[in-house]
């Protein structure tokens, strides 16, 4: 597969711009590890066309992941998943109510037939998409590789070398 | 507003055929009220086109109310909402593992713009879905506030009539 | 059916003055889209007279629907929904203990036979729920018909013409 | 206080015929403890003046309890509890759904104004409302009083006197 | 039965110095309609013994009726009651971490033969437990019982006079 | 530390004759790794006595731990540990409504001062309940320690073994 | 990147014999849509030096995704993806006490830096974990990328045409 | 078994730095009690061979328990059990989102064969984690017997002798 290296290959999309207090977190991991990307507010409720439109046209403009959160009945992630071939990765966002577990719920009980790969409320989830995104690619991106291993490594010797909590 | 009565008023939509043992509730129900409608499977993730089309068009084919029943992820009243005018109400249908508390969250946590009416989870909100569209309808369809009327009337009096548990 | 145009069509009631933080999101919506309402503070509890009168006389006062809110122990839409035929619209206000899955249980678990069409907890649920009382109402009333209409799009057009979550 | 003593002290009321599986442990109860009581079917949401009318009657009828057991959105023990001041005393009934998670919280979640006294889900909790009742009446009965204190004993005696599970 | 008037009808306890924030509503509450009551803090965890003898003694000390609010894996109401006829009202105080869902069920799920009558978490449980030993105590003591109607009867009156949410 | 070897060590109660069918799983562990155990019925509820001489015997009799299964409102562990300076190790049996998540919460929310060491949920729990006994008991009991090392290479040596779960 | 063909691209991997009923949906779909897969028991907690060295060599063997199916404290997806840059797909298999939620809550709950992608409870989750895998491999492999749009295709056309639920 | 008095007995270990507001609570209880101990942050996900090696060589270094703190998806607790035969107590770290119920769940559901002993979530959990070790302790190390007698005492009195919450 050939695509042009400033095309983006993740989309970050999500269901509201307050859920960018999230979403930040898995774009500034794809920006530490040179993954191009794009970022768009996409309403599944509000905008569903829009949301449509977007998943229809990603395979073609060389998307090769899709990091979509959602909180409350976030069904952003699952309608892209449903209308497109890329892997579409899930982030629920912490609702105000349910504290996200109304969000996690509904982005990982998916029926057979249509995954959506969910990660962890919040901002873990968030970065750990943006992970997930590059380890994913890494096998065609010696770049990507080096990075992801540069930061695994580093968050090792992070912990590694700083054991004593009280210090 | 003038209807064809012999058009549907109520479209009853489910996501997966196994929905049928819950959503047959809401259709038998609808029968004996005497209310036109319509039976579809229509999945949110494996038919997501056929789900937009479906609600672009219901309300310009004379529907007056979607009953949609969904289970786990239950995207389908949502989506349905998204795309039409008509007035949408959800039933979450019991799943394995979660019981239908997946459903129910999924469907009833939705954002504010996009509303959809949720009743229980299973038979009890199927039968409920029905009788809602009926008070909905009563308005401009005295047959229909009639057999609503009717009904109500006899359920209370099989109670009050009948309400020693040990016979 | 003919009401005179200056009477209430849609009665908002609450538990409790604390549920007025929630509720008033329902009211604002109502006015925002030219519907005549009312807005009642009615305890299942505490005043149950009150709440069998109320809703006893809805039908004849012309409402064509009733948003109640309430929180915990959330009796007050269930109850309304026993005593008059006009549909009854949900609100789980957010409880202190529990983050409003009392309510929410509370309000949406009727049994089958007396339904409630039951909204998100919160804000959102509030909105909804004028929403859903909007759409119910278009079909005989033009004019709400096109508020609703004006305000679907609008919020469409905000999303898709501002959907960099970066600005 | 003195009531006719062929006359009932305890009300025992459910909101639905399939709740008798579970309350019939009640009932049990209180005819093995001599206490006289009477049994009703009576919903919130079908026979809403029923359930007035037996709640505003109870006081000058001469019951001194009230033990209802409903499930879902359980609204009768409250509502009972929001027409007169005898002491109710709330069974949630399993619900298919939930577990009875949903009728535990619809009753023992009262706003602070309006007491019900809650016990266990099913069965354990019906028995243990009848208890409780008796209880409540032992210091005015001797004969109640001496009925639980023996109750009591034997129950104590049961479990000391037989305590190899392997037996 | 004859007690001394000075003394205590009621015993209030909990678990913990740091319940008093909740319990503090429900001894307010005894003192607002004239019941003589008592208020000590017992713990079923640190102070087995002194709960032991506390329960064991209340009969012949006159008491009525126990409060008993605790947090956490709540015990005391279930101890309480392992050890004396008199009825436990128990009151689940709001927990840290899981908000008094856990307190509520380590109260309520009392295994069938020995019951403690349970209310909602935290002040409006120990208001309610009040207002039920109230109710309780009204056969017997006249006063209390003209106490709790009035209280009743004002409650309603303040919802009835003041019924619009906006001023 | 001297014991007579023919006495028990490890104690193993349960709440109810009904709790057997798990609690049996704790016994054959600790017959299989050749501990000197106990059986008991102690139920907290209905033999607060029993429960209270069992847990202040238990030190001077020779006993190393307690494993107390318990189901709803567990409160047998936690009862015993507040009476007792042996470790008391707590099984949550799985209850009928709440599938043991009451008993799971009831046993392991201890307050801070008095520790109950906690366990699954039903067989695994009682399982490991005796494994832990087993290892607090190897560091003074060579043959203790023998067989659970003998034990936990068996069962690797099981899965490593036989890893194609198609056989 | 360069692999034999004949060996496996993709791991299936189980934390016990017991998770096959669930698992072997995703070796199910593995084979019909042509991915080569190997499928193995590696137990987190009785074998965890299997697990390590499964993890430590999956890429060196070609491996491009691992399916990693557990219940309960679900811990063997996150420890591979501890100890590998291979992306891990992990499957909450249903338990007995909780229904999956502790499966799911262990699994997907990772903490940023190590993602685990998190699929839906028992078999919905497993398929849909083999359906992820074929996606992310699609964009190397056109076969797998054909024989995956033929199955979407097909699903799409089974729901479409044939979308009566009373037939 | 003869250890050197200055090496520890008890590690404590925590999966991040974070968790130490929680775990400090576990220290200084240990520094309390006189039990030599030593502090670890050691993550399950970011230093999988770390932990590894300190749970491999627990034993031999004379550890005679391992507190483990973690939250999330908490694995830290059982992989460590999984790697050594020296008790392991569990602590679940109140998380963000799901308030420790994710924590608890994942630590206490070990399946069958690896045990680890679970506390209350957050700082509850942590002190009887200590409380617990020294319990372990006591039978071969009188002064840990002697301060935990001390300590148990102290709290009794300091409730019997402070009983009123209003003072």
């Amino acid at each position: 597969m050939s695509v042009n290296p400033a095309s983006p290959l993740v989309g970050v999309v999500m269901g509201s711009r307050s859920d960018w207090g999230t979403m930040q977190h898995a774009v500034q991991k794809l920006e530490a590890l040179g993954i191009a990307h794009e970022v768009r507010v996409v309403s599944a409720h509000r905008t569903p066309d829009v949301l449509f439109d977007y998943a229809a046209t990603a395979q073609q403009r060389g998307l090769r992941a899709i990091i979509a959160g959602a909180g409350g009945a976030a069904h952003l992630p699952g309608m892209l998943a449903a209308k497109t071939a890329v892997p579409v990765l899930g982030v629920p966002v912490q609702s105000r109510a349910l504290n996200g577990l109304d969000s996690l719920l509904s982005i990982v009980q998916m029926p057979g037939g249509i995954p959506v790969a969910t990660f962890a409320i919040g901002q873990a989830g968030a970065v750990n998409a943006a992970l997930f995104a590059a380890a994913m690619l890494a096998a065609d991106h010696p770049a990507i590789a080096d990075a992801l291993a540069s930061f695994r490594q580093r968050q090792t010797d992070e912990v590694a070398g700083n054991d004593d909590p009280r210090r």
